[in-house]
């Protein structure tokens, strides 16, 4: 029986069984969006977090002046989500959409509130990935507030290694904040760098 | 008797009687701290959250060029704590500082079990507070990651309208990202739109 990969984060994480598990999150709503695919957009209230399985996202606003501006990306083992549409119940300001043909786990509040029963540990797990979307967004916040580009990019390459390969370059800037060509400029220094 | 600003915002937000919390309340530890005093510094781990009473604090980085970025201002009623190094028990990079002569409340991990103890509605009240830092979070890289200085200002005021009159320009101008000198142009730019 093929293992989905929802069901081996999980039990890695908390420790439990497969088995114990596997029941309830091979019953979960699954969808795959094409690339390109919207799974959500402004206006809309989220009501979901997505686990992906296979694929990548990125969550991301447009500014009146029509420019993207990447927030996340989520590759494998990864949640994504506008917490604050979900918990505050309100539209949200952000598209979330496919880089790739993508699956996901739609993750529901009732869910996990079945989670929560029937795995104790998952509270405070769930209190885990919280902090730790905290403590990911107050390092971006200081990062973005200090003016050095390459120490932007390499804390890039280091959290997403891979998302690197898989995405256009004017993404990373986009999620960088600075211009494509800022982002040129600091791969070419540090190239130079690596060769002495 | 005098009544704590802590045991107010906790019995409005509680929705319970002051007498039900304000014994827990009144024994809790209580520091005032003078003007530009540090509350907490890089290398330790913080092991509190405080809850300013009365004063204001800001929490700040300063990046390996010797530039300070400000992460967070917190006056009357606001919580502040490097969340990150509370609950991952990790060296913080921040600084923590009065601005003014301050009076915190200490809050740790033992209080808050107290408090969860004895007010059930608390453990979904700090879930809030959670859930309200991270929508805080993300809507601050969002502003960061637009270039308009406008809009990060109007932000700014709305959020912290008395801070604006309580700190140095300069502070303001470090937590919007921008320069002291770009943040004077935002302003002379606005009260022109205003006098039309």
């Amino acid at each position: 029986m093929k293992e989905f990969s929802f069901t081996s984060f999980l039990t890695s994480n908390l420790n439990v069984e497969a088995n114990d598990i596997s029941a309830l999150t091979e019953d979960c709503n699954r969808r795959v969006y094409k690339k390109d695919e919207l799974l959500f957009q402004p206006g809309m209230v989220c009501s979901h977090t997505f686990f992906v399985e296979k694929g990548l996202i990125r969550q991301y606003s447009i500014d009146p002046a029509g420019k993207e501006h990447i927030l996340q990306f989520a590759p494998e083992n990864w949640f994504v989500s506008d917490r604050e549409s979900v918990y505050f119940n309100q539209p949200s300001q952000y598209f979330i959409q496919a880089l790739e043909e993508t699956q996901v786990v739609l993750i529901d509040e009732e869910f996990i509130r079945v989670l929560e029963k029937k795995i104790p540990a998952f509270r405070d797990f769930n209190n885990r990935l919280l902090h730790n979307q905290i403590r990911h967004l107050q390092n971006r916040v200081n990062l973005l507030l200090s003016a050095l580009a390459e120490d932007r990019y390499l804390t890039f390459v280091k959290m997403y290694p891979d998302v690197l390969l898989r995405v256009p370059q004017k993404m990373v800037a986009s999620y960088l904040g600075i211009t494509p060509e800022g982002l040129s400029r600091v791969r070419k220094e540090l190239a130079r760098k690596n060769k002495q």
